[in-house]
């Protein structure tokens, strides 16, 4: 079974946009919509007015009350940023994540695309839950998009590529990408032993190594397997050693 | 003297449309505006409020009475339609579009792209006064696009095109990718504390598990930052836990 990209809305504020992102995603042939924290509350008449009759895609939109949430099912995922951070990631124009998008789901993997906040964009923690960042390349002097048309032009370049030809293969493991979750909880209990090692001692340093830490595995791609062996890897390290 | 392609808006009902069109353009670098027959009239405050900012184009838009009269100085001009017509033309995607235009800039010719009302789109007439056909490959069961946003697709087609970009690039801000002998220093470094603790004893699976553990950080991209963040994780997970 092949999935399409599921659209994820962080903490969006105004529900017309919502209703808008749900129209873009009809032009597209994208109909899994997950919203997380939506400021006006969910359901709400005024997403569906502005949505040209893409009522479906809004009646079966999923509420999360955290992006861990919303992406824990989740085999890959990407961030839409406006800007450069500073972070150490993979940056794709539309055009090449839709490329790997379409591979990945070949390959039956889950992916997912994260918008921000109209007004800030994602935050960093957010985007470092992500493996990889699009950011669509235009005039920079004047790269304000608007919610509905980033959708838009990520959904653009998916309904391409989808619809016409596989330029390249992927590389198919035996294993699939790890979900979300399994991530997760493999950062959560190596911060843990680190934390318990003494490692993240400076409190104000400490956020900002987490995220650098997570950037460097979410770079990777871990399957199911990487994850087992990186549990493997920190559990006997973290051992006392054998008299 | 290269030209930018020309936006014509025939007879655009509302003003807020044309300013989110304004928006659309300052987003593509595109800042040369044609309207025929506002239906709201012209200058318009509305169109302003839409424009987050893209003032510039506004003030510079030319009016005009007829289709004629705004293409008579172009030397090529494309139609945007969204459904086929009962006639023969040559109709690009708008990539393919972008691509013809650009060569045609370069070759210092001037370019119109001509889109219509909000509702009813262009008459064949007006097709017919145009050279060729753009048409958006978008999900035929859900092809309404507002007219920002088709204007934002086919802009979008021309800056990628204009305006060189690299597909991917890794953000690696100020520190380096790593050198090959500081990964592998670390991986030995890594392989000897895990061998000492005990996790590398099966001397059969030893090697394969060597591969997939530099495998997981191969495809990181490790900076030198990176590299030293793990070395600092290793040290501490490796130490016996403090009294």
């Amino acid at each position: 079974m092949v999935h399409t990209p599921i659209i994820i809305l962080v903490e969006p504020q105004l529900a017309e946009n919502i209703g808008a992102v749900a129209r873009a995603m009809g032009n597209c042939n994208l109909n899994k919509l997950r919203l997380v924290k939506p400021r006006d509350g969910w359901p709400n008449q005024s997403a569906y007015a502005m949505a040209s009759g893409a009522d479906p895609i809004l009646d079966y939109a999923d509420v999360f009350s955290t992006l861990e949430h919303a992406l824990a099912d989740l085999n890959y995922v990407y961030a839409t940023t406006a800007r450069h951070r500073e972070m150490v990631r993979l940056t794709y124009t539309p055009h090449a994540a839709a490329r790997d998008m379409y591979n990945l789901t070949q390959n039956n993997q889950k992916i997912g695309i994260v918008f921000g906040p109209e007004r800030t964009g994602l935050s960093n923690d957010h985007v470092s839950l992500c493996h990889a960042t699009i950011s669509v390349p235009l005039n920079p002097k004047f790269s304000s998009l608007n919610l509905a048309q980033a959708v838009l032009l990520v959904g653009y370049e998916w309904y391409q590529i989808s619809h016409t030809t596989l330029e390249h293969e992927l590389v198919t493991n035996k294993t699939s990408l790890a979900e979300h979750k399994e991530v997760l909880n493999f950062f959560i209990y190596l911060e843990k032993q680190l934390i318990d090692k003494g490692f993240l001692e400076n409190q104000q340093k400490r956020s900002l190594m987490i995220r650098n830490i997570r950037n460097i595995f979410q770079r990777s791609n871990l399957t199911e397997q990487d994850v087992s062996t990186l549990y493997g890897i920190v559990k006997f390290l973290s051992e006392d050693k054998k008299q």
